[in-house]
């Protein structure tokens, strides 16, 4: 076993724990806070929410709203404006991966200055942040309690990845509740993304036996849970189950990092600007075919923390079990099979094969992987 | 569900990781740091190797290494003295629960004045603490990651508990090679707590399944892993699967507090200032027996983490036979059977009884007890 080194915030987590927001807040010495969200989580009624819990704790507030999925630079710099003008302390950003991403590139502007580009890649964040606390509204990006954020770089058309231990915010919020709002196409790409993020930590070179743990409750979770809550906004247990899943798959991967899938789809994502769940949830079974190979004993507990019953299987027929699993399930959640149905076309292959192997999530990757590799499992994406 | 919380600090795990200690503190802003310690493990040679640890990192040490088992109060002043004195602003603690739990208080005094027995209780710390680094050396006390310290009020004869999330260190360094030093009946003794640990926070009332997931590892490591690690102090898989079932016990129990077991424990503990893992392990077993009826269902886990085959078994019959493994495994790795056997006598039954069912741990046991069940409970222990 290699050194593991393992961060986490304060974790508050359960139904109506929303409430706790504005405690949170002044907990943390916070006079005035800027709430970074974006329109759909405006319109749900969730920023109006905790606009008033904020009051309630005589918090003043500040807001911006502007962010975009697949978030940009330039958000980032207009926020940090918002954030400066209104002489703001503190942080809470509320909604999914491209609100707490954007909350975190925010506070990193404010206090560090330059542009965001500075900070791409590992340890690259000087000054300490102000206070940060993250609302997950969407089970998926566990950026709540991960040190990543993922920018786009709107010139170079790229998603950067900022890795570093000051990302990890002070506090995460994540109430189950916030998710009845979520339509099912949301709630299953998202959920496929937590889905990827479970399986890349498992598999990850840099996996211990403290992301274990929670890589495998992640995965029984979602695989448990997420057909139910695709089904049904109501269903609040397995609303629940989701929302525990992406936490935990969070906690896995900040520390075990990831691997091909992701590569692939920040560099994808940078281009196409389409939904980092659906890119995922097609890449995820031609990524796991692919890599079976570097650690075939960790796919066949992977099958069984799916609840494949995996007596009498040897570990390459445990892997298939594992890769149907997750065809069936993206097939029974109405989630794209092909990167073609997302816009991707074979004339991308080439670019998008060098980009991604340049991400910093190759790096524990289980498998290496050639230029002529990639380019070959783009291709049978399609 | 209810709401739950977590708290963990960073955590820095594996072999030679104490070799990480002088940059741990430098990355927290130390400019001098205080080692408490005790003299078995300045003995054992750790205390030196910190110290030339630190000095490589050009960082300026002293050192307090007065600690005694069972921490007295004024343990804690005199450390504070040495703190204070020598203008310190980081504490690193080095050793078993003694030790580390004396640096937390005196990381309390040396901000905050007054006395230790006024931050008896939960949550009753104003100021911020210095930073604070513990290297853990007995794969017992899970001090190294939890919110508590336990002191001994020397003049009321009691065992304080002080919960407070400003408790949990900055950074747990938790380096199984220090635990080869550690004679076979320290090693039977402290994992005996790590097997409570693990049990009281699987059954707490505030056990969520952020905690579950620690006590379930914990409880199937140290099952594993305590016979041959008190087999042999060579045996490093087993002080790996130790030091990790007791860093993951005390993640569980920080966060879901503990039950009987500990209250009693602490009572009787601070007249007696015997060993805390061999009161413990007398009091498990009985104090399962008792519990068994408030969450028999917890009880069928608890034997299936144990490893029990649980087939064809009810509740009950699973409960027991989690029982019997527990004595039976005291039994194998020498610990005692009954509380006589550590000078335990009949007419303290009165008094303890009171003590423990004042002490914080009560709280969430998931049985309630009067005060005439404590005395047969306490009978039955002799």
């Amino acid at each position: 076993m290699h050194i593991s080194k393992f961060v986490a915030p304060e974790i508050i987590f359960g139904k109506h724990s929303i409430q706790q927001a504005g405690e949170a807040c002044l907990r943390l010495g916070a006079k005035k806070v800027l709430i970074v969200s974006d329109y759909g989580v405006a319109k749900a009624g969730w920023l109006e929410k905790v606009i008033s819990i904020c009051q309630e704790s005589h918090l003043p507030v500040a807001t911006f709203i502007e962010v975009t999925e697949n978030p940009k630079d330039h958000d980032v710099v207009s926020g940090c404006r918002v954030y400066i003008e209104n002489e703001c302390d503190a942080i809470i950003g509320l909604g999914g991966g491209s609100a707490l991403d954007t909350a975190k590139a925010i506070a990193i502007l404010a206090v560090n200055g330059g542009e965001i580009s500075d900070y791409e890649g590992v340890d690259k964040i000087e000054k300490p942040l102000p206070p940060l606390i993250m609302i997950a509204t969407t089970a998926g990006s566990g950026s709540e309690v991960s040190q990543f954020s993922v920018i786009v770089d709107s010139e170079r058309q790229k998603k950067m990845t900022i890795i570093s231990k000051s990302l990890v915010p002070d506090i995460a919020i994540v109430d189950p509740i916030t998710l009845v709002t979520k339509d099912s196409f949301l709630t299953a790409t998202t959920g496929m993304d937590v889905l990827s993020h479970s399986v890349e930590a498992f598999v990850s070179m840099a996996a211990t036996p403290l992301t274990d743990v929670q890589a495998k409750n992640a995965l029984s979770l979602v695989c448990k849970y997420l057909r139910p809550s695709v089904a049904s906004k109501a269903n609040e247990e397995a609303k629940e189950g989701m929302a525990m899943a992406s936490l935990q798959a969070g906690l896995a991967f900040s520390n075990a990092i990831l691997g091909a899938v992701h590569a692939i789809s920040h560099a994808i994502g940078g281009k196409l600007l389409i939904s980092h769940g659906e890119i995922n949830a097609v890449l995820l079974p031609y990524i796991m075919d692919f890599n079976f190979i570097a650690v075939p004993d960790r796919y066949m507990k992977i099958a069984e923390y799916m609840g494949i019953d995996t007596r009498g299987l040897n570990e390459r027929q445990a892997g298939n079990e594992a890769i149907q699993f997750v065809r069936d399930l993206a097939s029974d959640i109405g989630v794209p099979l092909g990167l073609s149905e997302l816009g991707f076309t074979e004339d991308m292959i080439d670019t998008m094969s060098t980009l991604a192997l340049q991400d910093a999530c190759m790096i524990t990757n289980p498998r290496d992987i050639s230029l002529d590799q990639m380019k070959k499992l783009l291709r049978s994406t399609l």
